[in-house]
């Protein structure tokens, strides 16, 4: 969580998994962006897209695996934090018959996560811990992007606990780390912005499951356009105050 | 992870619920003791019994929930963290047939999760993020602890998988932290140790699932037992090397 710490005073975090709190009223437009990512597939991509340079000095505590590039894009001061040299799996797995298709991009509007189930009262709402995300409208209009609720759990794989939940949680994406970043990120009262991209999908020709030969084939490709999207809501951002996103 | 920032010139980190990596040769004795807790039920009787004084200014990033206590207690440095005010489980569900019974104190010796699931080439290990617990043999044999594996998970019921990949962990206790917290401290190279103290079988009288009921009712009972057990931990580790525990 330290890693966000020099970005208290950031008027605006827009991390590629992450959610948002009640931000601050500002007077001056977004300046500060954050990027959080799990994989380094992930990373490259928007790293060369934006010329982002990686920060051999970071004030990290030692042994942990984060990595941290940085760099100024348009007059904004860019960050972007990769969670390290441990496997992790990011971008998304969608349901086809929740209008997801491979290679979608998605902002997410409500994130929770569905395999954390404690059954005892005021515990259980902890554990599915619900969070409506930061609204977009504009850059969601602007950029012509679909919106989608989000869930999120450790496994890849989906049992029918899984299932259960993650329809109760009404998602069409479904990740292994949105709902924990916005927990922090509400914590910690920093606006963020979810964006997800299909590599998979949960219902589709693998059956009724998420299949990894399927995330690891289109893997390279969704990767490059989740950049390209990336790199069209930095231009977005560029210069509007966070209640004009 | 910055609640451990403080503690990284400690020459030794007794953590509840948490694992140990290797240890650098110390040339002093043990004089510093962090312990982590994950509710307040657990955090008060140790507390009270070992005089603790709350922090109301501590280090943490404003907004983070955690609580810091401190206080010296025959010549240790002892802070105790509380993962705060959003609930969260911790003691130990335990199952009978492996030996556990109602308010028996465990040391881990080893660690794994069990709903980490990705069924992907090396993503598969660092899902189950299996570690050995720092060995303290002498603590054991001076205590008469017993000594057990742990599974931990998010949930606080047990589906099929779940149960199949506690079994497959070997584990006599099931907690809700403890592999996660042993991650950081091998990665903060912070040796630990794992103290579990059993609130409610798995596998007892409520059939084979963690009873919410028993966990609640036998709580009180066993966090008071745990705390003494803290207690004859600090007064054992008091004045030795870290090798000789």
């Amino acid at each position: 969580m330290s890693m966000l710490g020099d970005q208290s005073v950031a008027p605006h975090s827009l991390e590629k998994e992450a959610m948002a709190a009640q931000p601050k009223p500002q007077n001056r437009p977004v300046s500060n962006i954050v990027i959080i990512v799990a994989m380094q597939t992930e990373a490259l991509p928007v790293v060369n897209r934006i010329q982002l340079t990686q920060d051999f000095h970071s004030s990290f505590p030692q042994g942990v695996p984060w990595v941290r590039y940085h760099g100024t894009y348009k007059d904004l001061n860019i960050n972007l934090i990769w969670a390290g040299k441990d496997p992790a799996l990011g971008t998304a797995g969608g349901f086809k018959a929740k209008g997801a298709s491979i290679g979608d991009i998605f902002i997410v509007s409500d994130c929770a996560f569905h395999d954390r189930r404690i059954p005892i009262p005021d515990f259980d709402l902890y554990g599915v811990g619900s969070r409506k995300a930061f609204e977009t409208p504009n850059l969601i209009k602007e950029l012509n992007l679909k919106v989608a609720k989000l869930s999120t759990g450790d496994s890849f794989d989906m049992t029918q606990e899984d299932e259960s939940l993650i329809n109760a949680n009404d998602a069409t994406v479904v990740d292994m780390e949105g709902a924990a970043i916005a927990y922090v990120a509400d914590l910690l009262k920093v606006p963020a912005i979810f964006v997800k991209a299909v590599t998979n999908t949960i219902d589709g020709e693998f059956g009724n499951k998420p299949s990894a030969e399927e995330f690891l084939q289109n893997l390279a490709a969704v990767t490059a356009e989740l950049a390209l999207a990336v790199e069209q809501i930095i231009n977005f951002v560029k210069g509007k105050y966070i209640s004009e996103l």
